[in-house]
């Protein structure tokens, strides 16, 4: 960012980044806006300007890199505009970490977003990472308009996993306004789940020991 | 680590970080000494030194935080040493950062290592994980003495998904030896991989684009 000319980015996410970037052009959009905001950072690479394209999390999981790839080739620059991708640490990993240790074995990253994925191919994945026993971990699970999800992978979840299995809520992971709950299957929904939120469901294995929850690995202790 | 006592970690990683933790005690250990690693943080942080215990990627995605945590409850230290868990950047993101954006949709991420885990396990995870077309991120695909597993879990691969799908492997990520190759299903097996490698195979929308492997999220262009 630093060697940056230009920093473009969802406000929210430039907005946490003031300090480091003062003194730099900015283009900043709202939220839904991803398209306009690769079509100026593009515009912004093809004038000669250095970019710097901000997701928060790792720009590689859901986030802007595939669109900004799938947009120079679309309008044949991806020979002439070089594109660096610098991985960030994903939300599952952040919201791990502050829960314990739940993803020390296999797991399954789905989005329950049904916005741009059939709902049917979002619950074949909930049904098999369940059914295979995957710790799960769930990206953006409820939003104020879409709420129903949340609900629907939980009852999948439980058709394979008991209603204790652990589960991990953690929303603004990392950031001041952080929350954090360890609960269960049975209680997940009376937790506040919402788009800042990551849940991550436990596999058979996986077990509260004090304040946090793990997966074990296998280790004879 | 610059605020820690004591620095504890495979040799191999306390190397790579040689410049920043000079002049700190340090304890090094040979790979599979997990176990002792641990415990000798353990007895470090129990005599009252600040403790960073290394690992490589993110440590709570098949590294050391939960085997600190399983040993602190086993000896009844789990309230009396404060633990914090910082995470990284796991190999399944920094590799997909250097072959484009295959991660942009859901994805499983499964250790083809069956030294702690039962290969039937494994194999379960593979079959619904290929079956309802998730990017798979195979881990510790294979070692010297380990060579079966990529094969078979590439025939399972094959049985839901097209020989064409794209297939990235990455060797010792962001690492100064990096070797990244992009290939598919059917000409995987010809490239390098060990247990420094980390393969991501595609669902059924990752495709080719230049020099990069994508998984469109399906935004229309």
């Amino acid at each position: 960012m630093q060697s940056a000319d230009v920093i473009v980015g969802y406000k929210t996410y430039i907005d946490l980044i003031q300090d480091i970037i003062q003194e730099k052009q900015v283009i900043s959009t709202a939220m839904t806006r991803e398209k306009e905001r690769c079509e100026a950072a593009i515009e912004q690479a093809a004038a000669g300007y250095r970019v710097a394209v901000v997701s928060s999390g790792d720009p590689g999981v859901y986030g802007m890199a595939g669109l900004i790839l799938e947009l120079l080739e679309s309008t044949g620059q991806l020979k002439t505009i070089p594109v660096q991708i610098i991985p960030g640490i994903t939300s599952a990993t952040a919201s791990a970490a502050r829960l314990g240790a739940p993803l020390m074995h296999d797991f399954a990253v789905i989005s329950l977003s049904d916005l741009l994925t059939p709902w049917e191919t979002i619950e074949k994945r909930l049904e098999a990472a369940a059914m295979a026993d995957f710790v799960i971990v769930l990206y953006n699970p409820a939003s104020k308009k879409r709420d129903w999800q949340i609900k629907k992978a939980r009852e999948i979840c439980l058709q394979h996993k008991t209603p204790t299995t652990p589960v991990g809520i953690v929303k603004n992971a990392a950031r001041e306004d952080e929350e954090i709950y360890i609960t269960d299957l049975s209680g997940m929904l009376d937790y506040p789940i919402d788009m800042l939120t990551t849940v991550i469901v436990g596999n058979c294995s996986t077990r509260r020991i004090g304040e946090f929850i793990i997966t074990p690995r296998g280790y004879a202790l």
